[in-house]
């Protein structure tokens, strides 16, 4: 007999908007990726599933943790049209939950262990890319798989980790071995469901950013969990000063434990005027854009580039938005800056570099503000949609 | 007695808006950082002046061939209010001519011919940068010399070429030795004028821009001057199809004429169409924006980037304007793109680079429509406020 | 009744010598990474076999040119102890060819094309990375498909190309499309033949090498295909002087008409003293290995560098050799030069760039000497093993 | 009356070994670029010198603090036939000293502090580059002044910083002003003494090797100065494990408190064999060679590279040393490695990034373990010629 499982499943209608036409990945009925425009009614549900089996290069994992993600909210969450709120790829119903760690339980005999270069034996703790870029296309061929064009995602048209297990490709999977020989088990798992978003934090920053030298300056915009885990990474590489601009205290002091060594409050004071102040007249060599209000943002962090007498500022746009920036050329002229976007956290060594990084020493802990189990997952994503006091809830499992 | 010469000098009178405060470089009645807040009632004059001598580390240069730059036209161009319309570092009176070569007449002992790495003899033959970048400044000791904090620059607030002989230091000055294997002599001072207007474009598109590898796809919009180099300087560093974007029929055949495979009239042709349809749906590797409009042309770049299929594009902001570009953040996360300003010549390696690229065929001649005297440069100076036609006017000495 | 057809196809006797152990992706009988340990007794046959059938993912492509490889000569020749002399990857029997073009006959459902991401639909042109890398282990997953920790070789230890057809997956294919504009239907199979060697030169010099920027000077060693390919690569990246050294007159000529400006006879002519005089004492921005001897050439390039002024020069090591190469750090040090090494095709936006080269104009028809029919593939293998006159020969299908 | 001064200087004998002749700086007499050719019976001297005065944009410092260099002990210290040791740039007799700092006293009018960009006021703490580069040659234009060509030093053939005032021009001087935030006054003078070695070290690591990436690991071979500094710099980029294999436990322990995670006795162990055990297999991502000994090093780096699984090593060697490295170009091939060198600390941001990262907490301190008087400087250079124990002394005034 099949064996069962809770999970926690995104239920929705499929009802396209007059303007939706199939494109070339959407499935009718099925899948799409302009979620927005087409699923209606969301709900979020704890149903009894079959535990699925490893097929060719397939991996069975017991999930250990799972964080919840701001784009797990906004797919459970409908406009006043009853649409839901997220944009991209979806395909319901399926299993929420793509920051996840846990122990592989079986794996197909051609499920490598990248780490080793050996095949997966069972036992392994991992974490898990939430991308399943398909390593065909141009360019993952190319070296570039955050921009695969026949991508999959964990926990939004792949079934995800908000259950007891998973089968995962061999591809997206990462060993979290090296960090046991610092941290208390409970812990290695908890910072395993933390790579994920860090890594988005390090691709931004580190490969998409260009990274900073020892003594650089940093400016942070938006104390989200990519923005701190941001704090964190920069810190790691060397930072002089790592600045953060965020209203919230208790995200602010979280950004200080993570490495911030400054707040500035954008609510109370002038953001350009400060880091102006405490750089002492030279702005920074990177500023992130991480908060999702770029309109409002973008001009504060111009005028500093404008002002401030460093050369060769890198302008990350981390957040996803909508909203156009005002971006006047001769500011990127004369002080020889450039503005990048950043998405996704696959390939360039990421995952495995957080890894590593965690494991000697940069501990990402105290953005988990709040574990739950299984059954609070539903609430807490509701919840999620006006609190603004926790940083990341993690489930454990 | 003091030999004479003639010389085009622009007069101005020192008369200040009210909201002008005399900055850092600015010499009260006689230079300023901001010349369209300052001077007023411009006046190009031929005049006679001492042939001058040159201090330690100059070099004394007979002028062979200076062309006329926009700037030069700007700055004795008058507003509404008799404010000049450049706005730029400008000290008057002041000998104008920017984009020159010439023959060393005499030189310091301590003046050396950095080709050769010897003291100069007099003799050779050369072309200088217009920026007398200080060496000594932050940036500079930086390795930015585009960034010069103490700039001079020559035509500008430093006598200029549109004479018989100026003073230079040494280390502004390359060798135009390498020319003259393949070039009868007339043409090297020709193409040795060229050599500063092509910088600016090498530096944008290869320097700044990061360059291409044989075989990607480019777009310069706008043939003005640096659009044009840019179309010579992408061609020769293997761009598969240069593709221009000019309304004027004369600046596209230029254009072609240097490198352009792909002529696209932006007043009858959709930009982003075109250039998608051109590419097989691709998209470009780098935009150059050269016409100064960018907040007319980004929208129809960043159209090409979102819908082309090539990831990393650079689009590189050459022109100088105050207009804001409407830049989506997600158009550069989603193709991992970027945006670069550009601005200066010098450094990197740039111009004996052009000078050997010139040197084994990259004919920059065809950018020269006409030919003057030097009593006729005021009159094509004025002429060229209105003129559409001309593209570079040298006046051979 | 299955289909058959004509193949070359090598086989040879497992006999590995005493100290050989089975490594990570050997099979016992059938497959090794070190060749030259295990094979005995080369023989090349042309055999009736069946054509083969695409699985999921793949493709079915009727080959219509494939160029014969040093690597086909080496593994189908025996030292004096009858073992072969190729120490790579191999597994016998196996039919020869991986310098392929062809027309893609059959495909299953999930075989895209890269160049456009839509599923095959059978009559594309395409050519192949000879390279089968995974796409899964941890250097596909970091961006380093030449590097791929379990690879498969076309024509090594996966049926080749000497041969009607056959059967590959769809990420290594790249269309020909864009070549048929410029060249007549015959040469375009022979072009599509060409890439895979070509790119070898592209990855070298372009990707591993850091390529120049337009008007720097670059020294070939070596007038092998991969030799002269990168004189058609860098002249289209702008250089101003390919210099190619190479005794041959017959090779040197080829690399002429490919777009060495100036030739240097290595066996009558120093190599220092003719470089450093064609590039008025500078030396070269880059300086390729692709000779086999790096104890003979390495010393010679190494002083150029030294006597030299050129800085940041890189040494491209291309050619496999166990030779030490004696290396002055002092040299590295005062000229900031470096030495990388080079290997393999894939990845990088390499193929479809040297494809859109190729379809710009840089036409790599004089590398093919010699035109094939399959029946003479063997004997002209055999005839390579001491041939020094032919550059490429081709069998046309 | 003029103003009088000790200085600790350096008189040695003009007598020119017969293969010696003048070279393009070389003053007969006077100065050389070959020390040790030349320059015979070196003798250390204290004496009365007159109080320099500034020219043209000089600046007069107050040494506070100045280290012995290994440079220092060369020059002092007579080979068998009682020629120099140090082979380099050497113009006697000189005035010992360029690891310094100061407060500035006097400054020209054009003498500008490049932190603030204004002209010197008096009273600022510097610290110095001992490198003067001229700031108009090609390599200088080009934006390596590391390699000038018209190159002076400090303490070399330019009166250096073993006394009580010495005159400097301004483009060398860096403003230690940061560092007073967070040391007491003494402390900064001392690290301020430090910066110039912590930028040899940070130039080889970050700005020729490359740097690395958070997580990532690396390999010091050598504890002197450079190698223990560069163990400082990396572990501040964000290195996992910084491995630092010396064999005096004296220098390992610096190396500890510097941020060496482990340490190697390569003596005792063997350097390949631990590497990988320590990193599981993997290596580094960066080997520095900071011993002299590249002959023997070498081979054990090439094997960690060749057994290890770390794609894109980069080896910078930083010690300067005749002996050649038998370099096996399979391995950079297989590995994508390289090999860089290494020299100099000016230019690249890197004095400022070096002194801010101090500011920050970058703690050099350690490095220094002998504090002596100016009086002593002679007997401690001489002392040095055969202690091991000392790291850095630095004469306090």
């Amino acid at each position: 007999m099949e064996k069962e499982m809770k999970a926690v499943r995104l239920h929705a209608e499929w009802d396209p908007k007059p303007d939706f036409k199939l494109g070339f990945k959407d499935v009718d009925g099925c899948q799409t990726y302009l979620g927005s425009k087409v699923w209606r009614n969301p709900q979020i549900k704890i149903e009894q599933v079959p535990v699925p089996k490893p097929g060719p290069g397939q991996v069975l994992i017991q999930v250990k943790a799972c964080g919840i993600c701001g784009s797990d909210v906004h797919m459970a969450q409908a406009d006043d049209d009853n649409y839901i709120w997220y944009p991209g790829l979806t395909g319901f119903p399926c299993t929420l939950g793509h920051e996840l760690s846990g122990i592989v339980v079986e794996a197909a005999p051609d499920a490598y262990d990248k780490t080793t270069n050996r095949p997966f034996k069972g036992g392994e703790w991992v974490c898990a890319e939430e991308m399943l870029w398909c390593g065909s296309c141009k360019p993952c061929a190319d070296g570039w798989p955050n921009h695969c064009e026949r991508l999959d995602e964990i926990g939004f048209n792949v079934d995800g980790a908000f259950t007891d297990y998973l089968v995962l490709p061999d591809r997206c999977l990462w060993s979290l071995n090296s960090l046991r020989d610092r941290y208390p088990d409970e812990e290695v798992f908890k910072l395993g469901s933390m790579v994920e978003p860090t890594s988005v934090a390090y691709n931004a920053v580190v490969e998409r950013g260009g990274g900073i030298r020892p003594g650089d300056d940093v400016v942070i915009c938006g104390g989200g969990p990519v923005g701190l885990a941001a704090c964190a990474v920069l810190k790691r590489q060397g930072a002089a000063r790592v600045i953060l601009s965020e209203p919230e205290a208790a995200r602010a002091e979280i950004g200080r434990r993570l490495g911030a060594d400054i707040i500035i409050n954008p609510l109370e004071e002038d953001l350009t005027e400060k880091v102006l102040e405490y750089t002492n007249g030279m702005g920074a060599s990177i500023y992130l854009e991480a908060t999702g209000l770029p309109e409002v943002v973008y001009p504060a962090i111009e005028q500093a580039v404008w002002e401030g007498r460093t050369l060769n500022s890198t302008i990350v746009v981390v957040a996803r938005a909508d909203a156009k920036m005002p971006v006047t050329g001769e500011v990127l002229q004369v002080r020889r800056a450039r503005i990048v976007g950043a998405q996704g956290h696959s390939g360039h060594g990421t995952f495995p570099r957080v890894i590593e990084a965690m494991a000697s020493g940069m501990n990402m802990l105290p953005m988990i503000t709040k574990e739950i189990r299984l059954d609070e997952v539903p609430e807490n994503i509701v919840m999620l949609r006006t609190d603004r006091n926790e940083c990341k809830i993690t489930c454990i499992l």
